[in-house]
């Protein structure tokens, strides 16, 4: 019973303990000085650069967004081809409808009423023939428009190439015309709606901020100064702010980045959470170490005329493709974050005592002082009290 | 030689050396019940919250997904100007495939046998006119159908507006039918099929679950209660989860969110990884600072009539717009995340010594001996051995 | 004043001070050695591990990125439904262009000549009937092709069908042709040009590589030896990375992954930065636990034929949809993370007092002597002042 009692007591005297380190506390105006001085620069940089720069205090989560797009405009044109012709929307946005892209049609190169026939092949080194030896029937080349039926026929008066089984006549692959056809794209606008989501805080917004009135929305044009949240933006100010020529970019197409940014405080009011547009081109209009410049595709509209023989209408379009890219940020007070950044930044402090123990006992005259007063040696080798060697050395 | 012997077993006697921290360790019960505490305090956080919680334990990779849609659907639709007609999913779904996201058509207006001539713009502002004076040639306005001629004709029997070449009849800017033409959507189901994966831990899962047959998946419809890991959603409880109602949103379309969220403990059987569906509305349906409500574009089919003459059905096609949102983030053990943590939650501990040094050396009663025995002092300033100063001073 | 200039010098005494833990060192070399092997191995896990592989010094950003792709490619084709026809691009890409990802189409089913009418619907368990009691008019399957009239006519010699309102003939719900119609697509070959960016670190770059030349890139092919950054691939081969069968692959439609992954340090020299391609079949192909194998959908062509009967060609498009995904991070010293791992590096290198006290103090012959050194004692159960208690011991 007693033995227990003791041991019982031994237990709590064991829970009830609390060890703190011995601490040798110097007291010297140059010590001190640099003592203040280290743990001044790392509480700068702990509070300073991770809580008010960098937000180490928030837990962060990155954005959900859905965007549509609306292009308006008209424009006429005017070809030996075509005649003269208006396009609208659903003559220029192809397909009429994606996901957060759109596409502008501004020049292209039209061939019309092509049926599946024979007809010669456009003259390059793999086509040109002299006879019908020179072509093998059936031959698929990748870059050609169809099957080689193994003729050799005239392409015009000076050329000869080999026949092909294709959708007849074959286009022709010349340059596109410049300046471009629908040149006046430059006018349109499109009105892109942007809705957003973080949803880790099941925080939404949308890019038409809450304090905008419907009439302002229906006449506004983006601008950078004076109408920084309207969401319906000029063709030719989107290509312009991005340092770029429409008129030159027109010509062969191009791609073009809508950035919207979310960079959002959530730990701030909800109204100072409000998107920022930056574009950019982001197609490579170098000549060089380049390859098909520019942004075309080819598309086709099928008719079936009379006799129900089917005829298409190939066209090249060259245009501006918008990529509506929306990307950002948002952070909100969060306590794992936060104390993992104390933690590292309490961890941090340990290296004043590294920097100052370093300076003290090596480069200050008194150092040997502050030495015997930190420092109590149990040595192995010599198996004699620390103290009484340490006193011998000296 | 002897001085090289020296010299060596100096450095071996620095290498082969400990420093450890000289302890007070105070028995008393007060302080030890707040050491405990503080320590359990933090241990439960580091523990608790940060590894069991939030498992900081784990490195995350969100996640790549690829997403395949099939709607499926007939409808009947009776109007004066299409007659009787049946719409199927080659007529409703515009364009007929995308990346992550489908379009179904729910109300139309229809502008048949447009061709390139002239005609009366409709009224507006800016297009009524008396006279010719009124309307300048070649003058396009951007929210028009087509570029004006410089006449003035009349529109109707009282209103006169400028003349415009344009794809004519231009499109009466009326609201869209109420009910919708094919308000009947609403029962058309779509399959959706996504396959996901983990880049950064090789680890990739479909949503139709291995454990699900095959003559389930012909038959079943996603029901948040009976069905929920059925891949194939009627379009009506989609919008009614999202608590919204169907057939008001079809008048004018809309853009509803099909959000599939991954998230998967890796550490766990991959059993427990399932999709978790949730369903939301992406645009804004109050008429307050809104423009464009609802969801529409326009698109034409073009036709080639006698005599060579192209002719177009304008549609402005109101719709749903389903936007398939893949998210998540998997989690999996990891030692750097997990020893970040830890580090962390020791330096936390250290907050442990702060605190109960604060209290036991500032409000117990005994703080004097407590400081006696924690601190030894060097004075610079009194120029004196401390402990003995210190105990003069008692 | 002398009281004034006495509480200065007392705060100048509390800030002009150093607080230097008390240490005991121990030289001895089983627990010198002790000390530096569990120093060594957390330095080198601080130092290996966190700093060179895991590049825990570095701030991290995801990519943001812009893809474009062009096929080219004819193929002949010979049915008896459709005659000799060939096939470009124009023809198999649908939509024509789209975000970041592209459809090729290899194989179909066509339904020619359709128009509104009436015909018996497919045979199946809901539409055989043998009378017209087995067919109630309106009703719509949502399975089906169209709305019931209420009448039971012959679909075939052998089987009787409830009538259905529909585009007539409705398309036969047959296996599609093995071997795939368009097979020759293997051969067809894509462009695909990518333009990144790390937004944070205002860093931007192309899948065509700065020193690649022009004429390089017209006639290469992408092979993961010979030339890996070559931006143009056939499509067979694409498929056969993934280990799949084109052919087999062609019959039903599928999707392919194309991953692009730039992963990109920012210290080292930018041409270091370049495109993994890697190539993934997404889609289920085996036939369990599957619903629709493989990826197809319906489109049609619209056709105005005399007398402005709208009739269409309906396709059954089975095909290969590439999903072009692109991912990736960059890494770029900052202060930030390096500071918040080297806190918690320091913080762990406490654990080296932790575990070479305990080894010390539990395991060492010499224990008692180390314990006797290391710790003071201030008791309050037996209220004495320690020292002397621990040289009465003594």
């Amino acid at each position: 019973m007693a033995r227990l009692g003791g041991c019982w007591a031994f237990l709590c005297r064991c829970f009830f303990q609390y060890e703190t380190p011995k601490i040798l506390l110097i007291r010297s105006k140059k010590v001190g000085a640099l003592n203040r001085l280290v743990q001044a620069l790392i509480l700068a940089y702990v509070i300073g650069y991770v809580c008010v720069l960098k937000k180490g205090y928030q837990d962060t989560d990155s954005v959900l967004s859905s965007v549509t797009t609306k292009v308006k405009g008209v424009a006429l044109t005017n070809s030996s081809q075509l005649g003269l012709r208006v396009w609208d929307v659903a003559d220029y946005v192809i397909p009429p409808q994606e996901e957060s892209s759109f596409f502008v049609m501004t020049n292209l190169i039209v061939t019309m009423n092509q049926t599946q026939t024979r007809c010669p092949e456009l003259p390059s080194s793999s086509t040109n023939c002299s006879s019908d030896k020179d072509c093998s029937a059936g031959f698929v080349d990748v870059r050609g428009n169809g099957v080689q039926t193994g003729k050799c026929v005239n392409f015009s008066d000076s050329a000869r190439t080999c026949e092909v089984f294709a959708w007849c006549p074959v286009e022709t692959d010349s340059e596109p015309p410049n300046p471009a056809v629908l040149a006046n794209a430059e006018n349109f606008t499109v009105l892109i709606k942007n809705s957003i989501q973080y949803p880790k805080f099941s925080f939404g917004r949308r890019n038409i901020l809450p304090d905008v009135n419907t009439s302002y929305l229906r006449n506004c044009i983006f601008d950078r100064k004076r109408d920084p949240h309207c969401p319906i933006f000029r063709l030719g100010d989107i290509v312009s702010e991005a340092n770029e020529d429409f008129q030159s970019m027109a010509v062969h197409g191009g791609v073009m980045g809508i950035h919207i940014r979310w960079d959002c405080d959530l730990d701030m009011p909800e109204s100072w959470c409000v998107p920022k547009y930056t574009f950019r081109r982001l197609d490579n209009k170098d000549p060089d170490n380049n390859v098909a410049p520019g942004y075309n595709f080819r598309f086709a509209k099928y008719y079936k005329v009379a006799d129900n023989v089917e005829t298409r209408t190939l066209i090249k379009g060259f245009g501006i493709r918008f990529d509506v890219m929306v990307f950002g940020k948002a952070g909100k007070f969060s306590v794992v974050p936060t104390l993992l950044n104390i933690g590292a930044g309490l961890a941090l402090l340990g290296l004043v005592n590294v920097v100052c123990d370093w300076v003290v006992l090596t480069f200050m005259k008194k150092s040997n002082l502050y030495k015997e007063q930190k420092y109590s040696y149990v040595d192995d080798y010599a198996l004699v009290s620390t103290s009484h060697q340490f006193h011998l050395f000296l």
